[in-house]
């Protein structure tokens, strides 16, 4: 079958997204320029315009995407370890935590407060970012429904130790402390007595 | 008497400062231009190269400024509350923590994601955030024994809670979740539940 028109639209708008990407990690956030995403991309600045708006338009697409993929990969990597158990204990549940403060999590963590802080003066972005973060909060609401539910006999959980503290966690100010911050284990530990207290 | 030459250089400097920060204050740390400082200082964009390097440099200067002035002036404004006190309750403690989700406070911490998110690019800027972020982690440990030291009979005080969770505290997740977040009654609830066990 020919092509049809929404086919050829799908595909330079994936290609518009594949070449911003390039750029934003190659150039960085700041340094991203339309011309250079058009360039990547084999199409016209035009182009870019018409599918995106402008380019707070096309960041707000890309890093929106880029965010909803740090969050939903983060909670799909705790649920599949975590949700194997039929019974969870708080040692579990601490355990199945993502490493956050090892090495080659930084740049992660880089990118995330880079998106934040872009969605302060970008309302296109912020308003995405709103909406993702609210649908996240559900889904770990559902997650959380389910360790409850899977709790061993004797455990208590205090999910809010998620939902407040977790959910507002920015370890960027324990990068900057360095070798004066809190290591992996005195942060284990603090959750798990937070956790089941 | 008349002005030395050291001064002078420190009139000038300071006059630089003060117009970095108008310029940052109108047109946002992105938008900030040196030929616009230049303008506003009334001195010349050599002069700002001679006494901070490059743009880089100007912005190391005066964000890392902003940076302490905003954790100085919040642990002074805490510490002033808690330590009219000779014995301190964990009510007290939690009663004296300034209302972060209150209109108004969202400014402030817009800032602080912008200032953290640029230091990722500077590293100028990110070795004076790593200092002064440790010097303020000193000054916290020194405000917690004191707090330690005047706690009520009876009462106990889990530190970490500010060590480990307040200060990677980043309400800018709760602000993108709007209705949807913890109130701030549930978030001092939270924090008197968790310090006191």
């Amino acid at each position: 079958m020919a092509p049809t028109n929404s086919d050829r639209v799908e595909h330079a708008q994936s290609s518009i997204l594949r070449s911003a990407r390039q750029e934003i990690e190659t150039s960085g956030i700041l340094g991203l320029r339309v011309a250079e995403v058009a360039a990547g991309a084999n199409c016209s600045i035009t182009q870019i315009y018409r599918y995106f708006g402008d380019r707070n338009g096309l960041l707000a697409r890309v890093l929106g995407d880029m965010y909803a993929e740090i969050l939903v990969a983060t909670r799909d990597a705790y649920s599949a370890v975590l949700l194997q158990k039929q019974s969870i204990t708080v040692d579990d549940i601490v355990a199945a935590l993502p490493a956050v403060f090892e090495p080659g999590s930084s740049n992660l963590q880089h990118l995330r407060l880079q998106i934040l802080a872009a969605s302060v003066t970008n309302e296109e972005l912020r308003a995405r970012l709103e909406e993702i973060t609210r649908d996240e909060s559900d889904r770990w609401d559902e997650g959380l429904d389910e360790v409850e539910n899977r709790l061993a006999p004797g455990e208590s959980f205090d999910r809010r130790v998620f939902t407040i503290f977790l959910a507002n966690f920015l370890p960027y100010y324990r990068i900057l402390l360095g070798d004066k911050g809190f290591s992996s284990d005195e942060f284990r530990g603090f959750l798990r007595d937070k956790m089941s207290s």
